[in-house]
């Protein structure tokens, strides 16, 4: 399993409702028009530039629909991809690869397009910061568009409310910083407390409290750089709220230790990618 | 259940893998941080301009996660949002409410996404031909995309490679266009064929071999306007292929009945909504 | 739970499957056509004379499309039907009964038709023997097949190869009755052992080896009697293997205590039962 | 994939429940009984006359049992069968094929019925029309059985109520003919659309609507007849209600397109078939 | 399949929750941290004396998180272990072997936990009956445990209520004695009917109703004894209630066919079984 | 949802396959003897002293097997037990109630078990440490059980291989602590990092590269001691491997941050907990 990949039960278990979701009750329709015994050899080839991602569902797309179809990957997670660049060739029977072609290419294109934006801030961010992803992401993919994000040369926030404390605006309203702080020491010791916070105001009562991150979110990069300087260490600062392409190289600038972008998950375009036959 | 809802097990299934993924093993370690007996009020509100869906799945989340949350909507599927309109009113016990929301908001801000940007072609097209949708939808969320699709004002191409028979170039690179109708006509009679062209010769084959719709891909607004004179009524006629919001009013002015549109589904990005806690 | 009824999850997991066929990706596509407030009523009403079965089924269906649709039995499982039996009404917002309807229906005439030709079977046995099902039930449907089994009058042989010991002719092939039967004591004890015997040889070394039932395959009654005097009580017996309803008198006449039917799970014709809608 | 298989997920799907449903918790309690090292070769052998189905499902639960079970076939799906034609040989640890043969049977005796009377009325129809079938399947098996209508000969209507679009008698007391027909071009564009008539009076509503097929319910042959020539070309025609192997002919004769018949669905006997072991 | 497995689906379902436990959405954050190329050789080793159990589950733990794990068994279910007993050798990429590892020993040393304590309750009964577990299994696992109970040298009891006839004490509270008995064979013939009895007296009236069984709950060894001679070998005997190893001789001595115990399904402390890296 | 409380769904997966396990296919055999419309209170007692936990899960047993049964609870998770205690009074139709009742005490008594055995250990540890679970957990009931130890008065530790970096031996057979450690921080910033340490040596270097918990593994409370005067707060310090609850309170002395036992969840005996009927 590379650092790239999903675990194997969420990868199969998103294949196997997408091909549910595509193969219907009597399956292919179409393809049952082709001769039984027609062979097929395509390629998968970039028609973007982006990174890729998804190689771990391409396969069991491909070997859940028949383990005949051989693939043969020329690239992998986390590479860059330039229109026209082959990422794998495929060879089986035409039924089979025909069935395949369009759930493959949606895994792929979908998890590039994820890969290929966060790799547009990563750039952008100029290695002074590290962009992470946040709880933001497509309903039943989560862990699949996170895996992406490491392709794209992000890191991940926490992946669950399960996996990480972070105290937001709406908690604050009904306990105060200190007394939140204190209840997760008691009940969830030995995990990092993270604050949300809008107003340095909240940012001195949050490292007075021990925590250790701060979100600051919605900040202009002037406020955040303020901050910085008045937490001077004694807590790791997350940026959060609308960065965007734009804006990240200014956040970046300030010192901030990550920033992270819901939209790498929620409003990633799908990087074109396709499977062109190859003609003999 | 209305028009514009998925199937109830698929919008059942969908919550409950996204609530799987939120809730993780141990549960909301920051819910627990608030007081049990806490209560919250708050508002759903559109941040940006746009189209509302997914209100099924949004009713499902608070329901699934605590059905002592108090859902009332104040708008449906399909409705047009300007920013700050309210969408729903929710109240409850605190920790479960604040347990549901990324949830809630990640299945609303998705689908009316996808509504919305349906509607900007569905508009652009100026009622002069359908905006269709493809099987381009994001793997696991393909009938909800397809209901947020009819949200906005589109209609449904096939749901799956079992709904519709679409001969593609793919297909015509290992048998004919009559050998594939007409195979077409003894094993699933009764259902519509639909023929992929890239040129007027296959236009011509396909007409003459009787599908009933011709898919024009990648033709230029002039190359379609040629088709649908020669076919002149003998089939339906569709549009595919990078039409985007500035290209689809020239496609829709050709008089073709049908423009399908990957980007709706497989690009869209999210419609910014949020949960704001009424402070009183 | 009555007699009658399968466990409560094998019955919502059966019903769930079967909507989910039915309901496909797009749902009730005709269902949309009708006016969304509409309310239809309608009387389920048996088309033929047999035994009623399946009430457990239909009325999840009807609850799990719409929890708004009312069900009023007037009639349970197990009961006598003639043709023009009103066996419920429904009433609900018209959409979901239309939704429902064929769902229900389907569960309802396949488990009644179980019923039925068991309650032929029981009847022509005149209440000398039992009639007994067997493992060659409809794949996925066992359990609820056994239940109308029992609603026809008939009681159940063992639910699963894990549910009791019948030592069968390719068995024997491999090991001989002594020592099959000795291996199940140790093995398995406390169990109950049957032997399938298609000689009177065969039956001597079960009986003798201490069998608590005897399975007497495709014999003539003739023999079957022979048989029957032969153990002398020693042994319960069982007679198999293509009895119809033509014979199963004289089967039952031997004397034998039950009376295994494959034919009534495997090869049972629907019960015509139809939803009438109610003109005011 | 053959024409003639279910797509590979509702096959393994229909045989993991279908094992679960024998195996119960204690698995095979029998089977323990045979010497664990010994090996059974057998047959899979027809004992009637009639149509190969459920080859996928079969080799599925020997597999699925045990891998080390080899399964060699002689014939496939759709093939005519007469009594003692060999179907496959079987061979491996005979634990394993024990457990497996009772579920293996049961597909294949269930699903070769289904073909099996399929071609029954497909032969009486004398390739004049089509045998159709409907949504009066077992629940849990729909596709399969479809597969199995494909393998005996017949057509496939529908495949759920998300597949086309049939406005039936209870549509039709709560929306006009042409209300209903219009309501679907506008919300269903592009899919065929087919109104149920119980007279000739509605036939020409449905027609004049632009109606795509007619579905003639509980007509006699010579209604039928009198309806085809009314219609005269300009709509696809189908029978249906009640048609029995006595009857198809008639119909047949009448020029109709296509005759839907529940029965080969919903009340199919099996096709007796057995596995012998081989004595050597 | 060895008589000590449980049924193979219920091994790999057992197996793909506890993986999904483990592994989460991120996976092993730590296997990331050794090099992608690393392999590891590992043996699994017995800490303390016992039996093994739980072979089929830890070969599908290996398996299910990477095929090119080898595991290469030493010593078979049902096996006695002495400490530093080599169990079996495994060798593999790391961080596939360091993924496994937890949950492949967690079956292990449960399983052999319940395989453990029933050996020492069987030995403690030297011979004279038979230990049976009964329903006090850990949810989620029954089927594993009570394999593990015949690897440990008892015999299963009922796997579920629907796997036999036991009449209790808060039956009896509803029902008499013979009013039970009578039901159980008109509704339930052909399997043995249990009563629990707390006294002499309704032992009499249990085995003059036709009780098959009597299970003495909470009797002394001097009661049970009594018991036994006033039976006479009219039923089964069967013996429970906080019989422990220190009071299971004096009960084995009185007679009686069976002991069942709670204990050991219910209370096995594991038995420690660890992965050794094997350097070199 | 309560701070003792699993997550939602966890508690029904485990529900559900619990109660499959038990019903089987048939059902409750013995349930169906006595009489349809008989009713049934019952007092759920504590035969023991202990802690309850597993609430959630027993109220959702009853809810499953019928909505008719009433539960009301007198103490909660978490509050100590003495033997005779009342815990909760069940009142409902017979049959349901016998049904349910041993698989809700199956999750009682198990849980409560693990909650029992936690607080003993705590109240060993004296409020000087806190007690920590482990990931050696029961096989599927990993997040029930870690509910418990909360019950218990125990910490979490990390839930799953995703949810926390741990280096342990196996690890550093492979790579160095300083790498592992640098690679933590490149791959999963933001999270602490944790190195297992069996000598002094490895403590200095964990500290060193910058690990924010050591792990003691099986050293004595006296080289326990060494280690936390040396490391002097620069880390946290955790101990675990075989403690005991006889030396728990000397490693509690030594001053260290957490102490982590396996045996609290993978070898807790039940707490006796039974279901007693009230005769009126």
């Amino acid at each position: 399993m590379s650092f790239y990949d999903p675990p194997p039960h969420l990868v199969s278990g998103a294949v196997a409702r997408a091909l549910e979701e595509d193969l219907g009750a009597l399956g292919d329709l179409t393809g049952a028009l082709v001769p039984d015994t027609a062979r097929l050899e395509g390629q998968i080839v970039a028609r973007a530039e982006g990174v890729l991602a998804g190689r771990a569902c391409a396969s069991e797309v491909f070997g859940h629909v028949d383990p005949a179809i051989a693939v043969e990957w020329a690239r992998g997670d986390g590479v860059d991809l330039t229109p026209g660049d082959r990422i794998a060739s495929v060879a089986g029977p035409a039924r089979s690869v025909l069935t395949a072609e369009r759930t493959a290419l949606n895994f792929l294109s979908h998890l590039s397009g994820v890969a290929t934006i966060t790799r547009r801030f990563v750039d952008a961010a100029r290695g002074r910061t590290q962009i992470r992803d946040t709880r933001k992401t497509t309903p039943g993919l989560r862990s699949l568009e996170k895996a992406a994000v490491r392709a794209g040369g992000g890191v991940n926030h926490r992946a669950s409310l399960s996996d990480g404390i972070l105290i937001k605006d709406n908690h604050l309203a009904l306990v105060s910083v200190s007394d939140a702080v204190k209840a997760a020491r008691t009940l969830w010791p030995g995990r990092p407390v993270e604050v949300e916070c809008d107003s340095l105001t909240t940012v001195e009562e949050a490292v007075a409290a021990g925590a250790e991150l701060v979100l600051l979110d919605n900040m202009t990069p002037d406020d955040v750089r303020t901050c910085v300087e008045r937490v001077a260490g004694r807590a790791t600062i997350e940026v959060s709220g609308g960065v965007t392409l734009d804006t990240v190289g200014d956040y970046a600038a300030t010192g901030v230790d990550f920033i992270s972008v819901g939209a790498i998950t929620h409003s990633a375009p799908i990087l074109d990618i396709a499977l062109d036959a190859v003609i003999r």
